[in-house]
């Protein structure tokens, strides 16, 4: 996100340095960006900066918010959003939520320590979402133990509570069994369940 | 977006104003939030203003750039995002595009005027996206006729090119017959095909 | 799905009759089908015999049962089928259970009638499922009121529960008001919850 | 498939041998199946006989037929059937006729041999279908190369063809890298492109 080139897309690496000479077949393949440069004023900024991000939550004390658009994909022919993607949204945010928690849910699967699944789950539907909508899930740790934690998660639209219920999550190994959460993660959901501001 | 009052979830409505008491109950629902309003600092911001939104494209130029991440949905048990995942991405980049270019999908379609229907797709997958992955959506307008028009879309992860195709679409009645398209929008596509600055 | 004249796909249509000359260019499209027609041995059947019909599920006495098979769009970089997309299994099987108890759904609701949403559920994942896994999803009634109505359903592989919940649904108008479903309707659901074999 | 102990759900395994005792505890979990034991009247035949089966598909000469119906899951709220669903109704079809061909993906996955990957499509969208249509989809072998495959499908509703296109595929090892066919595969691929009757 950082970088003195213009480089397109942005090129912002876990290690922050932009790939060299990543710009040129960029310009080369979308002539009309070129123009694009000279929105970019101060020394210090790249056309990169001026690329979007996708959506990421936040914690706000131990609640997290994460926003997301309605969009076709998601709706079906009674004009609603299918009730079965209330929990994609959902683990959506369950998932955004261990991102900035600090748990990296990809490298513990590629490493072969495990994964979550969802064992339990309660959802009451109270009212509909639609296209474009602009939702937000809220979720709450509400229970924790050694090798599965609970959260309470709620989709909203502005004020306007549209689904909510609980969802229980199990660590498992690859083969399936339950294992032990590693303990830095236990700590992080306790905070969180002691309401515990995670951004301090 | 903003507002004098801390209300949670934001209230950004159409015409600005704040629900009247809509902060209240949310505080009851939330307690653990309290303490976020004294992360509240200047007198005209408001809690509402800490609130993550969704993602949302912008205009470069010509280009449009609709940023998204990979989550457990998107992938299948090879490790790597479904290929007809991409179809989805390329969706809501087209739904974005419109949206931000002024076009109201769900007025038009809510109104009866018609809908927007894939009528050809051609797609080369070069390598593959994971979990987690932030990726690009990159669209630009190839052709505008009466009551149709082609997007050729990019699919990157920073430089390197993942999936790219090109889309066509027809403007249809509710009862599926082609329809000429209002003439405001084969306005905004024919300055979006010749490159012009859409931000202009 | 009968009908004298060798027609590819089969065109059993509601009234029986097949479409006039349907057959010819099919085989014009597909030669090497032709010599289908010399598997067809007894007069009174043709090519479209041959072809395959999508899943039906089966009332047996009054749990209805219905099969579907895995595919890749049903797993996760788990391994496994992702846990929403049991929803969508069960949502299959209420349709299939409504289609052949004469239930009507898109009639209903392209006369815009009405149509059922889920207003509540419930679900415990005890084992996963598998790419390729032949799955079957069985449904009972539990309770029915006036705009509303219960469903248990279990999804198994052979002897193995692997998913089992409850699903609550109300019928609503389209502008999403419950309203009280059709009586012959409120008589099938009552006649199902008392066990009563809707073969009969 | 068959078996002396009437055993619901059907416990067609492998080696065609019933689970001991498996019986039981189904019928303590639904009691109203009692009753389904006396629709079996012949010695040989068990409850399960009655159990439906999940959709396969069928080799007419060497083109493959798939079946499927329309379900809620797969409509948007244009009414009609979502773009990006006819390819999932295409690679179901390609996975069963791959099964039925003998080639057994999941194997192959798990013992690290490879996987089958899109690297090319191309969609002509002409008809759109809706909820509750029964679908067929019409594949052809139309190229075999040492790690490569393509093939013609056609999404037909009766005699209409409501979707078609040439769907390309590589055969890739784990870590993504084009990988030889296994020479069996290759002669079966060969077989279906030169029109063979892959049944005889």
């Amino acid at each position: 996100m950082t970088g003195g080139l213009p480089v397109l897309p942005r090129n912002a690496k876990a290690d922050g340095k932009p790939r060299a000479g990543g710009g040129a077949p960029i310009f080369l393949r979308f002539p009309a960006l070129r123009s694009a440069c000279l929105m970019v004023k101060s020394p210090g900024m790249s056309v990169s900066d001026l690329l979007p991000a996708p959506a990421t939550g936040r914690f706000i004390a131990a609640v997290h918010h994460f926003p997301l658009r309605v969009y076709f994909e998601d709706t079906d022919l009674s004009g609603l959003v299918y009730h079965a993607n209330y929990l994609r949204y959902m683990e959506r945010a369950r998932s955004d939520m261990l991102r900035i928690a600090g748990i990296d849910q990809r490298a513990n699967l590629e490493g072969g320590e495990g994964v979550y699944a969802v064992t339990d789950l309660q959802l009451h539907y109270r009212r509909p979402a639609r296209l474009d909508d602009e939702l937000m899930v809220v979720s709450r740790v509400t229970k924790v133990g050694a090798a599965s934690c609970s959260i309470h998660q709620t989709v909203m639209r502005d004020e306007e509570i549209l689904t909510q219920g609980d969802v229980s999550v199990a660590f498992l190994t690859p083969q399936g069994r339950p294992r032990r959460q590693p303990k830095p993660w236990t700590d992080i959901f306790s905070r969180l369940m002691r309401g515990e501001d995670i951004n301090l």
